[in-house]
C-alpha cells in the first residue's frame, strides 16, 4: 500500500480534500494511506518558531531547516524507503507523463510543503524531487501537494475502479484530445444535443469528436 | 468586496482550504467573501440525481445540465455580475499573467468544478472562462478552483499585507527568477550558509543572487 505523509503548517487544510470523494475511497479500500505531519511540533522554544528572516536581506520569513529536517526525519523513521518531494515554484513542472510514472512506481511519498516566502534551501538535501504545478505563485504548498497526491492516486490500479473516463486521457503524450460531451436531456433550454450523437452511426460519431478535440494549445 | 461562489459536489473539501491561513485572513480582513453553492441540492428526483451516461457512448457519468444552470442561476441571483469560470482540463492554461488580471479586474467570481468524469458541454453557453491549471488529469475541478482562488485573492492590495514577498515574483513575464535563500542558523548538520549572504555587500548578494536564479524551463 502507497502511504503519503504531507508536512505542512496546516493540517486542517487537508482534511476536506483527504476526506472526500476519491481519495476518501481510496483510503478506505487500502490502496493508500494519507497523513499529515504538523510542522508546527517541531517549531523551537516555547512558541515554537519555524522561520526566521533571510540572511543577504528581504523582506519575508523563510522555514528554518531544524524543524523541517525533524518532521522529514520522523516521516523517514515511519517510512524509511519513502520518497522526499518538495513542492516550490521552482520545482520541475508537473505533467501527466510524470503522475503515471510516480503512480507505475508504486513508491511511498513524503511531501514538503513550503510556504510561499520561502524555506532555507538546506532542505533541498533530503529531497529527492522539486515540483511545481504550474506558472503561477501559491500562498503555501499545501494545494499543490494535494493536487500532486491525487493525480498519482487516480492513476493507481483499482482506485477508480468501474469508473473508467469518458474522457479520452491523452495528456501523457503531451496533447490534449478531449471533445465535448452531451447527457440527457436531448433538449434544455432550446439547447439541443448534436444529431451525429444521437445517430448511433459509431464510425460518425467518433469522427465528431475526432473533429472537435481540443489540442493542447495551452503553453 | 470580491465575492466567490464555488459550485461543488463537494462542498467540504473547501472548508478547511478557505477556513486556513491567507485565505481564511482575507475573508476576516473583509477583501473577500467565499461561499460554495452544493450541486447535490439541485439534484433530480428523489435521489437527486446530478449525472447521467453520454450520448454517443462512453464509460463515464456526465453532470446533466439541469442541475449546473440552476446552481448558476441561484448564484447569479446572489451576484449578478459575476464572471462565470468553468476549471476544465480544455480550458485555457492558468499563468501568473491570468491571475494578476483577474486580480486586477476587482470582478466577482462563480466557479463551477466539473467532476472528472466529464459534464454536458451546454454549460459553457453560460461559462465566460474556461480555465485549466495545468496538463494533468485531476479528479475533479475542486483543487484548481482553490489553485485559481488562491492565486488571485493573494494579489489583492492588502491581503498580504506586511508579509512582502522573499521570493521574487517573475512568472509574470514568463520567468521563473527565484532564488535560493537561508535563514538561521548559520551552520545546520555541516551545510553552512554561503558566506556572501554573511557579507553584507549588498552587490555582491545581488549579483550571486541572480547567478543562483532558476529560468523558466518548464514547458
Amino acid at each position: 500500500m502507497i502511504k503519503v505523509q504531507v508536512i505542512t503548517l496546516f493540517p486542517d487544510m487537508f482534511t476536506g480534500v483527504f476526506g472526500s470523494s476519491m481519495l476518501w475511497k481510496a483510503q478506505k479500500d487500502g490502496h493508500v494511506e494519507l497523513s499529515t505531519i504538523d510542522l508546527r511540533q517541531f517549531g523551537l522554544g516555547q512558541r515554537r518558531t519555524v522561520d526566521d528572516t533571510p540572511y543577504g536581506g528581504g523582506d519575508g520569513m523563510l522555514l528554518r531547516p531544524e524543524p523541517l529536517f525533524a518532521a522529514v526525519e520522523l516521516a523517514k523513521k515511519n517510512d524509511p524507503d519513502a520518497k522526499v518531494l518538495l513542492m516550490t515554484a521552482r520545482g520541475r513542472c508537473w505533467k501527466q507523463a510524470t503522475a503515471q510514472a510516480h503512480a507505475d512506481s508504486k513508491d511511498s511519498y513524503i511531501v514538503i510543503c513550503g510556504r510561499y516566502e520561502g524555506y532555507d534551501e538546506r532542505i533541498v538535501s533530503v529531497v529527492d524531487e522539486q515540483i511545481s504545478v504550474g506558472d503561477y505563485v501559491l500562498t503555501g504548498g499545501e494545494l499543490p501537494a494535494m493536487t500532486v497526491v491525487d493525480s498519482i492516486i487516480r492513476l493507481i490500479p483499482g482506485v477508480l475502479g468501474g469508473e473508467t473516463s469518458a474522457v479520452i486521457e491523452s495528456f501523457s503524450d503531451g496533447e490534449t484530445l478531449e471533445f465535448p460531451q452531451y447527457t440527457r436531456p436531448e433538449e434544455f433550454n432550446g439547447m439541443k444535443v448534436p444529431d451525429v450523437l444521437l445517430s448511433g452511426n459509431h464510425a460518425e460519431i467518433a469522427k465528431w469528436r475526432a473533429a472537435n478535440s481540443k489540442k493542447a494549445d495551452k503553453k
